[in-house]
């Protein structure tokens, strides 16, 4: 059993930061999926297929840290297990969000194969929760697509729990996956990547 | 005859549809047309040569499938044939959006004359209704423009009579035509295309 | 002497002219400047050094065919003989806008002296007054930019007067100046040459 | 001991600027700092890592010309002197402000070290006060990005007494510093500079 104004503030800041990032392009045509931690076994998470620029409350439910739906018969995110095994790496962990925006998505298809993207030099850098100076490297890794998100996830959960002071990571031609304490801290982290992502672009575009 | 809460919830549907898509800079200068379906025989279409981002009730009026306005003086637009023909190949079909971003403009000049748009590998592919997977491939074709629309419907009703699990196609130096069983999905359609539209040019900017 | 009511509509429309183009990013930083026809001898202009996107009341004042202030002490722009040769070269003119967009001002600098753009193919070519297809071609003659104002001015006026089925008309590093019988008209032909201003930067970056 | 009305207004003269420049996209992720006059003495600056976008009354603070807190036990900006340097060179200047852009960031990245940005031919550049024709040339100097902002604030406060006419600079990978008589015409001087950079990003995109 959960608490149902945790809930209730949980979907809020979920119906909040979908208007805010469909507003930013970051979502588009019902693509991405967010969560907010409600306690230790339950997050609330967006049901699937639904508008992100349009989310109201019986677009969101509840499910346990194993991705099963509690007290809802509608079916989460399909990818909701990327989203559950981050909150069981990191019980810190408040708020997790999923986009696809035009940039995420070049970028992680012009990196050569196995390569992650490597982020240096940047005021910006600062955004992320613990970084103290641009000088520092910021290492996003680059996972390849996949409809088989169990297989994903095992791989993102295994990664992230040897890299725990990275804040987030690209799937191939897909998208973003990045969190934080709060939602405030996670669409902190979205924008700052969203910025990095668009920096590193633009250097392509003029240097190559 | 047709019912005419039919027609007005339509028209409606055409006039929130257009105050999007202007807004998103997809139809300028009072360029693009949209419909809806109304009935088996009828369906709501733009009068020529409005504001797309300024529709009111009267910028939009009824024709049959055969395009001839019915019950109305005004001048449906010039292309209301590229309409009807996919109304007529789809009964399913109940909205047809015609936009004109700069990015389906440029995309479809600078594809070499005779060969369609590919798209492989992008997870947004599955915005399409019916696509599963980002390894299906789509198949955009790019007809050439012309001035004589009657030309041009037959041409775009035989191919999609035979790929109708194709979900839309460019005009070179023009615009996109896209469709959907309800407006909602037509509209996830254009955005879909749209992003697809930006990756592709993103990733000719940095390749070529 | 001037119809008043005739002003205050003229105005009017400039003051909402202003907030759209600010808005669409082609007026910043208090550049730009616009004017609408009042009667025969006299057009309502924006006063000098106004903040585009928010003008009001006092940011309009009247001047005659040869740019003269009438009933104001106000200092009407420094290009205001650009905005009164059109209104004396084409009768039919009610209103004139210039903007300086970025994509303006860097295809104005792109484009080898002397030679002006030529836009051609374009569907959206139609949404210029009298152009019937896309098949014909619209040239956009590039003027070198300076500060002697009444020189500029008589170039242009001569230009378009043998040149009167042309839309409008470039300032090297510095803007676009375009006009139309009604300034709906007028605003048409802006975001037309904007569409197309940015069609040909985005086939330039990919193509050269 | 300062007006306290001064600092109302000067307090609400940097909200409001918030607002515009994070719906510009140029001060992401609680980026940037923003600082107003409010006498010989003092200035109201920005809290340190507040969302720009949301700026109210309690993110802002009043520090003496020497970086101090005054009657607050808030922490400034970690740029603060960046700000302070700026006011004792100039006695005239009523605001700073310090944005973020991704053109700013990535045009700083991609100049040579050592090299300033020089703008020439942009009839954009009279934007800045005291400038009367595009054929002046504006130096934008590049200081090497740094945590040890006292250093800092010791080179750029050297740099602008010998460079009084000189309206901004760059940090490299970090973002603008431009100021002004009055906030709104550091705001048109933010503008000019992003238009100015975009114009030569473009360019740069185009011509390499």
């Amino acid at each position: 059993m959960f608490d149902v104004t945790r809930y209730a503030i949980a979907a809020q800041s979920i119906i909040d930061a979908g208007r805010f990032l469909y507003g930013q392009g970051w979502s588009p045509a019902t693509s991405s999926n967010y969560s907010a931690r409600i306690d230790a076994e339950h997050i609330a998470v967006t049901v699937s297929g639904r508008h992100k620029g349009q989310l109201a409350a019986g677009d969101v439910m509840v499910v346990d840290l194993a991705g099963k739906p509690v007290q809802s018969n509608a079916r989460s995110s399909a990818e909701t297990l990327l989203h559950t095994v981050l909150y069981q790496a990191f019980p810190e962990v408040g708020a997790v969000l999923h986009t696809h925006s035009v940039k995420a998505t070049v970028l992680s298809r012009l990196l050569p194969p196995g390569e992650p993207l490597r982020l240096e030099g940047y005021e910006l850098q600062k955004a992320f929760s613990g970084v103290e100076t641009h000088e520092s490297e910021l290492t996003v890794p680059v996972f390849d697509n996949t409809q088989d998100i169990p297989a994903l996830a095992q791989r993102t959960g295994e990664w992230f729990r040897q890299h725990p002071e990275q804040p987030g990571y690209l799937i191939r031609g897909h998208g973003l996956y990045t969190w934080g304490r709060t939602m405030a801290d996670c669409l902190r982290h979205v924008e700052a990547f969203e910025f990095l992502f668009e920096c590193e672009l633009e250097t392509m575009r003029v240097r190559r």
